[in-house]
């Protein structure tokens, strides 16, 4: 997600997550003064990062690739910001930089809160219009409906708003922010009792799915994309790097056939990148992994494995 | 084993095990200065440390507990010295010391070398006789045999002894000693090199174990032993903690067949600490885990699982 300065201690020693993003929304009546127009915007995410790889997901489900432009940082970063690290001579090919930051800094001079991706970027002013990641996938759905493709998937559906919701909010405290809560614990008294809470939501995310293809139903909806993108991470890093290891995800069977299921579908697992997502945690991560090693397993050929969940499609 | 001195990193960054131990001997004939005799030797070992577990384990399968009194040291240390920590006033009840390195100054005043576990301990004196781990198991088995129990297994089986030291010495370079060349590698190249040897060892173990009880067949021998006291550890400690992380032991069904099988065997699992275990890696090695924060998991629970390998003794 961010630099350092996106994390902070709190008094009792657990892991709290900044959320101080920048507010700003591009919506269809441009009432913050961005319009949703094609040829407009630059998304920056990264494949390292869960929550931007939820933007990047979710621009291919409803098929707005050729409408909004993609930039993708590299996995291994300093302090100061993501960079343009992958790209020939080191600079984003749209925005011309090499620091994510520059973009941030355009915006807001001295802009001293956390660089983080995903971002939404203004091509012609060269600024980020916002990095509120759980805003800019709602907003690709809601306010860009003029350019999704003809197919694209209800993400959003009516008659199980509320529900949802209640289901993304667990899903973020205990799961999504829960495995950084883990790691970034910093008492023995705090680790245990993000982990306790981890696995109960896993252990009812387990039973959950058991009877449904997917968290709210018979189709995909930007819960599962939110849950998907933790559930992506959990062997390769969050059981070994954030001790998350009561047991891997693999020895879930309806979790591990869910993810499957996902991975194998179109936008998910073509998003999924192993050795970026290992590079990002294990080498920025100096306070937990002083070494810098980056391990060699998990095996990920199990992604590809049948999972069977097609049945459950039809309850 | 031991604290830091008995650790190197050699000129290319892998790993290299100190193994410069006290070289005598408590034999039958006493050539050494240390005759066998009941009553007159404590090992001291750490039911953390897998190269002292090994020798806890021997003593019990030969029924010498009423023989040679056994001392505990604590799982954490600094690195001074082991300590009795707990015991009754940190001290050890028989020798009386607080430190493991007072036993080893008694012997060698300017004792410069690993403080390790196991140790022979002279009771009257207070020195340490031995620390040298193989030999010390070695001895327990071919120079008390006048004091074995009736029944006690045959550990160094004749008929099959060359063969034995060939799986043994595999199993120590690429087992044994090679989860620490995993988890202590200077270097990634150096990591990925011990982590390709370690797991080409276990699946050459998996395919030898998949038609025998034991490595060497239906009956359990010091070759078991060995390879026994870093199952424990795999998926509690050197899964996440030393980054061996291509698949758990639970993922291989021979190996975790034969681990469980050994693990109900009297003398295994009952020696067989894994909170003891999981706080001395993830507490002493500051270097690889700075937080200390030790992990919750994994679930111990398997361990007492059928494991269905009775039949292939008869083979």
């Amino acid at each position: 997600m961010a630099p350092a300065s996106a994390q902070a201690y709190v008094e009792d020693d657990s892991f709290e997550r900044d959320t101080d993003y920048i507010p700003d929304r591009i919506t269809r009546d441009g009432r913050d003064g961005w319009q949703v127009r094609p040829d407009t915007y630059r998304l920056v995410a990264a494949k390292a990062c869960p929550w931007a790889t939820r933007s990047i997901i979710v621009r291919q489900l409803l098929g707005l690739q050729d409408v909004i432009s993609l930039g993708l940082a590299a996995p291994v970063h300093d302090e100061r910001s993501w960079t343009f690290d992958l790209d020939l001579g080191a600079k984003d090919p749209v925005l011309g930089i090499h620091f994510l930051k520059d973009a941030y800094e355009r915006r807001f001079p001295a802009y001293d809160k956390g660089v983080t991706v995903p971002a939404m970027v203004d091509v012609a002013s060269g600024q980020v219009v916002t990095n509120d990641f759980p805003q800019i996938t709602h907003d690709l759905f809601f306010e860009w409906q003029d350019f999704h493709r003809d197919d694209a998937p209800d993400l959003w559906p009516d008659d199980v708003r509320d529900e949802m919701e209640e289901v993304m909010q667990r899903v973020y405290d205990d799961v999504n922010n829960g495995v950084y809560r883990c790691g970034f614990a910093g008492s023995q008294s705090s680790y245990e009792e993000a982990y306790d809470r981890l696995f109960a939501a896993l252990d009812w995310l387990e039973e959950r799915l058991a009877g449904r293809r997917y968290l709210m139903g018979a189709t995909i909806t930007e819960a599962d994309v939110r849950l998907f993108t933790t559930l992506a991470r959990f062997d390769a890093v969050y059981h070994g790097h954030f001790k998350c290891n009561r047991n891997k995800l693999t020895e879930m069977p309806a979790l591990w056939g869910y993810a499957r299921d996902l991975f194998q579908t179109p936008g998910f697992g073509d998003n999924t990148n192993f050795a970026q997502i290992k590079q990002h945690y294990y080498r920025v991560h100096e306070d937990i992994n002083p070494t810098g090693i980056v391990p060699k397993g998990p095996d990920p050929a199990g992604w590809r494995t049948p999972h069977g969940r097609e049945a459950l499609s039809s309850s």
